[in-house]
């Protein structure tokens, strides 16, 4: 099927229905796609298609559907997906209503067209036509049994997917899990994501006096947050290495192997296109490795925001009592969120100077890391 | 005379006449202050009492006036002060008329009190007293010939004072210059400043791409500018030294002699109650010097702000393109504003690492450093 047709046919549920899951007054649009989707799973052939009951306060439900056609003796395959999408706020940068889909240099254009109603739609066709391809005297069959969960909070940081699937387990029980939220390598090339980093994200704040001081009047005599903070986040790096300089921050990190530095070097990746596309002077990292495996199995820690003092137009000769930065870390399996919120606060103790205060406050949302076995018989 | 009858007479210029120089809606005020002043000058027995001229483009006219009856074998003291103030906003924060003096707990609170009508004032009513007290059989005198100049651009960094200077040189031509503005060590210490350090502002600019990016995506392979930013900030001072680590930025500067350090430790200065009045977890500079050293003898380099990817609410996992810093430098006799900054943009040049670009450039206003001979008759 071309693309075309595909997002064509899709285009009601992808473009009309504006599911944002962040925004109260689309509760409703978000049970009419869930709505919508019970009856395309069953118009696709899919059995006991329903909405779960939403966990915990959670008022956008899960979508369920299931064909078990092949047996018992054949792999389950369970495809997520997600049906809500993001805010389309500000408007005004949109070239076409953001809930209509529109077909512009052989792209379409509008809100969840990619980020996931473009592709929870692809798998779910791929399961129709499969279906619909069985030979006429034959009952519709596939290879292997399929199950579909289709989630209505994945923009809200899937805050109840957990309990939900742990709820659910037996109903959504399956030997490989598949996302369709995501993208292929390229136009002409597709790929099997078998392994993502997680994130976790903290607060750093500094301060040093509880009032600003006039620079004039005793600067060089008092602490600066901006430098307290400054050096803490510089600290945060290892300039010899490039590597976290947060004691303990590997720990229980696997070495990459020989399969993983093969599986990186042979992923098609123009390095210099994307420094042009995206004006970098240079690529930075972790010493030694390539760009592909800097991104697939380093962990992180970047600042993501910083502010102290007088930003404005021209000068103010202060002496900031505050600072602050945000700190976002992307971990890999051995870590976990919680463990690296701790080291790195440990860190930010250790090299706090007396003169200063300074605290690290875990901010909500993140993710665990997750890596899928790269021998199994669902990728090769 | 006691200070509240100073402040009482003293109240009609002070407070009823809103001269704020940077609103030009306020010129007419200005001029109000300028012609009041010369009634006034006149009236307390100075000669010759008129504006001046203003130089350049600027509409607030200098004020001057002098007594010169002690003949020229008489030395000739020059008074500045200046009559415009600060602008008033948020008047919200007013607990009375910014412009309608007012006692409180034994202290006069309005616009330009302590800033610097008050302060103008004391010198012109101490010279008036001076020539009224002579006795009644006898023509005013003062010991010493005398001349006042006051300006009305103060608050905008005194763009043409320089200019005016030297364009009525004869005129204001003295052997001492004693400046009205300022105050008192406390209410019952005198003092005498006999140096002040100048100020130089400048902007560093850091950036890496032409786009910010996504941390899953690229994190740990692409420069941060936040990175960046922080680690040339760290860079500017030395922890093991407390000191300006940039190359060549004491040049000239004389080191503290005896003298120096005997009148920093005879100043009475209780730092505990400063400390506790400040919420100071502990003083910092350059090692080795006490806190009023730092203040009166030492060049500085403060981050007076810095600003660089996501500072709102929460977390938004961006890893910017860019990332900016405002420095101030107090600077010491030997040291040159254009010098500093020189010295500063050299330094981030050579720190700068390949991946980034970075750029310092200079902010309008500031003010050379400035010293009097310790030794003078003027001060002792």
């Amino acid at each position: 099927m071309s693309r075309h047709a595909t997002c064509t046919r899709a285009w009601d549920l992808r473009q009309a229905i504006p599911s944002v899951s962040a925004l109260p007054a689309h509760n409703a649009d978000i049970a009419a796609a869930a709505d919508w989707l019970v009856s395309r799973l069953t118009a696709a052939g899919l059995s006991k298609a329903r909405k779960l009951p939403a966990p915990g306060d959670d008022t956008h439900p899960l979508v369920f559907g299931q064909w078990v056609g092949s047996g018992s003796d054949r792999p389950t395959v369970l495809v997520y997906g997600h049906y809500d999408v993001q805010p389309v706020d500000p408007l005004e940068e949109w070239d076409s209503p953001p809930f209509e889909a529109q077909l512009r240099g052989g792209y379409w254009w509008g809100r969840g067209v990619d980020d996931d109603k473009g592709g929870l739609l692809m798998a779910l066709q791929a399961i129709e036509a499969l279906l619909a391809s069985s030979p006429s005297d034959s009952a519709p069959s596939l290879p292997v049994n399929v199950k579909v969960v289709l989630e209505g909070s994945e923009e809200l940081l899937s805050p109840h997917l957990l309990a939900a699937l742990r709820e659910h387990a037996e109903l959504l029980a399956a030997d490989v899990a598949l996302s369709a939220d995501g993208r292929q390598v390229s136009e002409n090339q597709s790929g099997v994501l078998l392994a993502m980093r997680g994130v976790v994200s903290m607060q750093l704040d500094v301060s040093t006096a509880s009032t600003d001081f006039h620079s004039g009047m005793k600067g060089g005599s008092v602490p600066n947050a901006n430098h307290v903070l400054s050096t803490l986040l510089a600290g945060l790096h290892d300039p010899a290495t490039g590597k976290v300089a947060v004691e303990g921050f590997y720990d229980g990190t696997l070495p990459m192997s020989a399969q993983d530095r093969a599986d990186a070097a042979a992923f098609p990746f123009d390095e210099d296109a994307e420094m042009r596309g995206s004006g970098l002077l240079g690529m930075h990292g972790v010493h030694g490795h390539s760009t592909i495996e800097r991104r697939w199995y380093l962990p992180t820690l970047d600042v993501v925001g910083m502010v102290g003092g007088f930003t404005g137009d021209g000068i103010k000769t202060v002496i900031p009592r505050a600072a602050s930065a945000k700190l976002s870390s992307r971990i890999v399996p051995g870590q976990t969120q919680e463990g690296v919120v701790q080291k790195i606060a440990e860190h930010i103790r250790r090299h706090t100077p007396p003169y200063a205060n300074a605290t690290v406050s875990r901010l909500g949302g993140g993710a665990p890391p997750w890596a899928a076995a790269r021998a199994s018989p669902a990728t090769s």
